[in-house]
């Protein structure tokens, strides 16, 4: 099976109460963005790695590459007003070639290589996979005449990456943009795909937050 | 207001694969249940506070009170078969003149003092009241026809303590018991009562797992 990987990075750095975008802060001595892209890497040597970073960030992220000697191969464009014009551009640089796409949020690094390749493979069969993992506190349901509790056993979180068969996500980005798209997954299912669903790990955790990033650091010790 | 605080404690220790029960394992130097009951006790220095753990470890947590010199007044009585027999147990040890029912997970220690306050503030105006954040991962609903996107900001995450005034509380937990209820929040609602909501922190982690046992060590820090 030939790869592609979009890694998207939109990032701005206002939640993180920092000047610097959650992508490029250190974790483990490295900028976050570089431990996602070796995840890939390291899963297959051969994967084409698609980076896509705001416009105003890419010369910053072209002066940490040489400060880091970064030298994993990959392209690298800008991205849109929203993750889903970000995803589209991705996909436009992704080689005839390639059989499986899989779209991944760049503030992931700790997704593992099981994670990985369960879904890539699932994909491969069945065109669409995505990584799920249980929901462990009670949830409740917010309704205009009040909240509810509802069953967390019905509802499971989603990760990435989200893994397509190319024929799919490219018809699914062909539709137009609409608010309801959360994540590929919902784009694809809008376009009337299925969604298969493969087991996440629960360390890969979306840094979003100062905690977040310190959460991280200690799960890379233990993984 | 006069409050009351129950504090369940179940965990077994199979799930940490440890042999100490969860709620006893160290936190920052001090068995989790204590550093719990402490936060209580800061929030109230009158707050009456009753402990509800399994029968067989009763004996344990003396001892560690002994060991590490506890002396935070509390009652201590043996939980049942499910949590809902256990907060039964809990609810029949407070004193006549209690206002408000707080009911608190024991391994949820780095709940802050606002959450608290506020919980107990709300259930003391409108009856009911329990804690909830937003839950930032996408999330999916299962269905047996497969699985479907929800818009996550219909949902939030349930943290406690879950609080109430005496009577709603008491009438609720005089139902008979039902597989469906998650929380004392579903309990109260299946007893007719409306559930206010009010804000949580996103510190206050349920610790069931080794990582979470690190990440609380970490927030505790920068708390």
């Amino acid at each position: 099976m030939t790869k592609a990987i979009i890694i998207v990075a939109g990032g701005s750095g206002t939640r993180m109460g920092s000047a610097i975008p959650k992508q490029f802060l250190m974790l483990a001595g490295k900028p976050i963005l570089m431990q996602t892209i070796e995840v890939f890497f390291h899963f297959d040597k051969n994967i084409e790695i698609i980076l896509v970073l705001p416009e105003n960030q890419i010369g910053y992220w072209e002066n940490l590459k040489r400060e880091f000697e970064f030298d994993i191969p990959h392209k690298t464009t800008s991205g849109g007003a929203e993750r889903f014009f970000s995803v589209k551009n991705g996909l436009s640089m992704v080689s005839e070639a390639t059989e499986v796409i899989g779209i991944h949020d760049g503030v992931r690094p700790l997704v593992n290589q099981q994670t990985v390749s369960s879904c890539y493979e699932k994909a491969f069969e069945h065109g669409a996979a995505i990584p799920v993992i249980q929901i462990k506190d009670s949830i409740r349901k917010m309704r205009e005449e009040g909240s509810k509790a509802v069953n967390r056993d019905d509802f499971c979180f989603v990760q990435t990456p989200q893994c397509f068969s190319k024929d799919v996500i490219t018809k699914a980005y062909q539709q137009e943009f609409n608010k309801s798209f959360t994540d590929d997954a919902s784009v694809a299912e809008a376009a009337g795909f299925h969604i298969q669903l493969t087991p996440g790990n629960t360390e890969n955790i979306k840094i979003t937050s100062p905690s977040d990033l310190i959460i991280a650091e200690q799960l890379l010790k233990i993984c």
